[in-house]
């Protein structure tokens, strides 16, 4: 089926196969991009003009034109939607992708040789892959020898395609408990952010959330936001340290695919009562799938486990 | 005549035009990768040896397998260099560099398809364009808003295909200073380095360089070292700060391609008395020289300005 | 007409020349003293009482005793300007500074040789050299070498006579830019204050200023904060670092002498549209114009390009 | 006797009554300079050369050119010198400091409108004042609420006409303990150093004092530097903790009026054995009076005492 | 009368005397256990739900099983109070608290051998000792050497029996201003809490006091909390330095045994008028002794007084 | 066996299980005490003195008085040794630990009431528990959410019974990787020590290890930095990171039960070839058995495995 999706590549849709880059692309050297990702529900597009809003912000603070506007990046990003909708089944998604870098290094690595490299890919959400994780609870582990790089280094709320911060954090984290999801910690030692990942605690009815400065602004991170202000759930950036997640009463996590996702444990402490998902989170939930029109996400996440296990 | 070059790519020698690399490689999409460049003096391969070591201590540390031993890679690096050489004129030189990547990233996201890319190329050195650098001394200015990442999120000594941070920081001073030679502090206010460079200062007749811990070791810098040694020049690192630089007697930079270039000012202040190179910096480059057999880097630099300017 | 300006110096006015002070005084020796500074509105005085008020702050910070009250410095404040008036034309005003330093130190060191040192004095503004910055919008730039000195060293809330630190941001500045408006960064990499400035950033109609802990609670700002709660803007403390500055919708300075000046731009970065004032901030110079009894400061300034540039 | 004293100002000698400056000079109103101090041994200067030598250090990075060289700052030195000591008597000795401020700032304070203020000046030391101190050891208090400014913000080896940081540490001190010896810890915790004096403690024989990138370079510290290398006594910069302070065998600080003075107590714990001076800074007392050429800077201070007490 | 008293010790009341502990207790070698304390009002129980929540928190952050349910705990703990009320007088109290340890290490040092060590005891408030403090209010000193663990070492809202760094502050406090209450900054510089007290101040009719992440959330602060809130005063959290301290208008601290007592001068600057308590202060005194059914717990204190002085 | 055991308590020789301290005592109730421990080498005291030594540094440094001189200390450690001795195999050996806290609170916690508790004891080594990390090298693993509590609120050096930050770090490495050997971090990201041990890696042939301002002077450590010396072996104090730990050669771990055990992981990662001991620990620790008199501490360990496994 890979075989005949395509992507926007040099300004028109070519099969997937044909979307490569030179090996002097600033990208693949020094990652010298940046890229944002929506996702679909049943099969429409969610939010895609806030993503490539955020993208164009991204673009905006490293300095790459793209070469094309707002509204023609929306549309090519549609067009390709449209052209590789009909390869997945009607209850599969698509994360969406724009990933552009600044072109081609000169071969004298004195700049750039021509204009931004701009492609637009569909992916299939690995929902089958994720299922468990969606009915169980995530565990969470934080690395150790990593922290999240500090703003004033480079401002996490770039979406950059340097990510060897995050990645190491990642690494570090499946060596000690394979499986876990890492959510690193700034240098502070207060919680900040996963790979391409928010978290969020509950306690005492209240939701807490690590303040922008230190993360990426999920857009599902907004929603959630969004959701809590419409039903009264009080919810506010705060520093947020481990002794606040192990004595949580509820944990989640939300991204583009996941929207939301319940975790069941920090650092192997049982979060809360240890059942999935917890109140407040079940109401987020609820609020989200009105979001989404209906939409029921954590369905869609678990059915792959029924007749499996 | 570039069109002629090649590079190793999938396990043999392809024209440059076909290295390229799938839009979904890690390398492009996450800058998950690393990689080492050497340069050739007088068309002969310097130090590989040392480069490949680091090559595969940055991969040990991120934990890629490049498919391929020491051995085999410095072979590969060799045949690459071999089939390009006739493309250069006799006073030009290449860098050599491998790139190597995580491989290509599973169309759900969910890991690595396949081997790691490896790419192994050449790339001319723009003498030309550096010459006026080289005779004249580059000018050094630290950007404001960028420090450089941390160690307890990154460590700098992997030379890792995530360059975000020091990108920003070039980007930031050629914003104030177009043509300016970034140099980044640490987020102590301590000098760390720049774009694939490393600095010196002088003071009092010794010479001083930021602490590896905050830096790329880099292969020019430990051969200063080595030289530094073998003429009982006092060289240490140390914890190096604005006073320290604007009060220095000489200032130097090194790199691969460089080997070692004055510095004549740091944020518009002359170092010492302005003249480039000072005495100390003018010893080492006289024992760099030795240490290529005699080639005299600095004249095939400035040799481009003759009938110039 | 600056011979016959007068100050207040040892109790009563004298003629300015004759306002000098030993070069033991502590003030000019260690900069171990305070000041505050108010300005006229229309040859009105403008809060000059707050001015008093903060400045007996500071003195207590300090632990120096003016030897008069506030109420007595008010009076001989107003007897100073009120001599001085007439020096000036019905459209310029004046900066009203108090000096006040420990005093003459003993000639063995070993502590003070009487009264503390009290100088009173009318300074013209200069609205001709700053007129374009009014109507244009200033270009900020922060220095990469000087971070403002932490709370923990010396409580930027007391308005000490001991400027080093502010002074070397705004020499470093000057000779990246020459002309552009310092705003020195916290040692965490937040925007902190310029030379006796402060800023505020606007972003999705919300106007942020950094928190008082790191800045001098200026008077102005003050008032922009309260010209905010009357109209219903929302206006919160905040930590502001460079993605912040970079991506906000609008930007602004305010200083006893400006009253507000809007920023176009920040470390070469065009602020939103780039066209000054922006919507809020203009809202807000609405605002600063009733509260100073319709008074156009704004007109004040650029009234001096007429006929000029 | 005071009457009678002279200094150099605006060029030539004059009355120090007439050494006085408007209250616009930079100096007294933003602490805008910096200075240097030198003293007499038994009436000869000492080190006059290395002290101006450091004065156009901290002049050059300040950015303010006095109006003469080097060699005619000496010569006014010495004149002013001259010219005073028939006033003090043969026991007695001088401090000689050069006042160098960017001048008097314009009246409308957009710059400095004239040349920079030079003031040349001899002040008695407070040898009677001090000398119980020499003899018995001082008692170091270090304040909890005011650490030394870090380097990133404004470097300490600068000698700015800025105090107020080392000033409100003092005066912290002074409330609690009337008496003490302040010495500021830097923002790691460390011991950094008092207003114009540096500290060492004797640990295991070795000797160890702050690093310079976090105190001023004192000129007599680097005289115990120098003879600490010609006796063979270990010494070396280093981070110094309470605990290291606490558990010292000697400790000892320096200044220029003291050359040396023994400290017998840090924060109310006794040093050692309490004993003054301890056997390592006894030895470099004597290396410093060979370095006086046989002058006894203890003796000239203690010969105070006699008859007293 | 102490003879008298019983102690809750494995399981049952035993006389005071009879409850000891092994020397290899892992409370006793290594501080390894928690604790909570409560005190009576009146003879009467007062919050000891919530005392024993908050130490089934802190059981629950360092993994310690106590091997009773909380209602057993609470049931436990009143048995002893029971026990021992008759042996004060009616004006007396007690304070009540749980002592929990890992329990006994086993002799090899290779983890604990048996249950967990718990201990429930009565000790009395020492009112006379404290009545003083009471109506004259408390003199706080910080200490200069000691700042607060910060959270990422351990966090301060665990009771935990290791108090090494409170104590060390308290003792260095005491050194310097003997009968001085300690309170410990922060690594930031902040005020953070004093040996099992929170401090507040009161800034133009608002409360502050230092954020819970710093601070031992004491059940006296959130009573407080709630009568501010009960009684329309504004009350929030924040990082307060000892700028904001020296220039409150009023000051107090919370603990257990002071509920509420008055704070008369930080670091020996007054606060405020120096009269005690402030207006705001005994608003909230007032609302305690409300909380407290009506018991006047200031009174309790200062009759000790009476007759004495 | 235990049964018969005894400990010097209250100033006499008593069976172990009389030595119980009230639950008042400062040690148990907030860890206000220090200790420090020795080991037998095949039954004879080793570095008694210089244990002792240590713990009256620690006793001054918190300022508790033990009652006994040094000398007396000693004897009395001897005392109990011999009194112990026959109670273990002649394979055996003891730790010898003074354990001294401050004595037993008042009843109303105003102080102590009494003099300090002084215990002695031995502790047989768990020989046959370790056999196999001294065989295989140990699994050191850091943990993610307690870094070493920095100098500035406790410092390292002082022995202190209050060990939460220690424990709580190794808490969370045993619920992460079960059995690992817990190393702590520092606030900086750099390696400190584990609970009574201190870590060593060898880079190149030179071996490192943290400075002391931040870990425990171990007797052991100092042990090693002699051999070394002797030996001459390049040995350090330096900031060790993570990228120094994962590309170490050879790592191991001190500790006066342990003496030497060579490390063979650091978080999952192989150290150097993986085989243990490492050519430069090997050389160490011959150097180590040299120092013991020949006695061979690592067969005594491993010979616990013959017949086992």
């Amino acid at each position: 089926m890979s075989a005949s999706r395509v992507a926007w590549f040099k300004g028109k849709l070519v099969p997937e196969a044909d979307a490569r880059v030179s090996f002097r692309d600033f990208g693949f050297q020094v990652g010298d991009g940046v890229f944002d990702t929506a996702r679909t529900v049943a099969h429409k597009p969610f939010m895609f003009e806030e993503h490539i809003a955020r993208l164009y912000r991204s673009l905006a603070y490293v300095g790459i034109d793209p070469g094309l506007q707002p509204a023609a990046m929306l549309e090519a990003t549609l067009e390709v939607l449209e052209a590789n909708l009909p390869l997945i089944g009607p209850d599969d998604d698509y994360w969406v992708t724009q990933w552009i870098s600044r072109g081609v290094r000169a071969e004298d690595r004195l700049g750039v040789d021509g204009p931004a490299t701009v492609i637009i890919e569909c992916s299939p959400l690995p929902l089958r892959h994720r299922a468990r994780g969606m009915r169980d609870g995530l565990d969470v582990v934080t690395p150790a020898g990593i922290r999240r790089t500090p703003p004033e280094a480079i401002s996490p709320r770039v979406k950059s395609m340097s990510y060897a911060n995050l990645l190491a954090g990642d690494n570090e984290v499946q060596r000690l408990k394979p499986g876990a999801t890492s959510v690193l910690l700034d240098t502070r030692g207060c919680l900040a952010e996963g790979l391409g990942s928010n978290i969020f605690i509950v306690h005492g009815g209240e939701v807490l959330t690590p303040h922008e400065r230190f993360v990426l602004g999920g857009l599902s991170r907004q929603t959630v936001m969004a959701i809590a202000a419409d039903k009264g759930i009080s919810l506010r950036e705060a520093d947020i340290d481990l002794y606040d997640a192990y004595s949580a009463d509820e944990a989640f996590i939300t991204s583009t695919s996941w929207c939301m996702v319940p975790v069941r444990s920090i650092n192997t402490r049982s979060i809360g009562s240890g059942e999935v998902p917890g109140q407040v989170t079940a109401r987020l939930i609820e609020g989200y799938r009105e979001k989404l029109g209906g939409f029921d996400f954590v369905a869609q996440y678990t059915r792959r486990l029924e007749g499996a296990n």
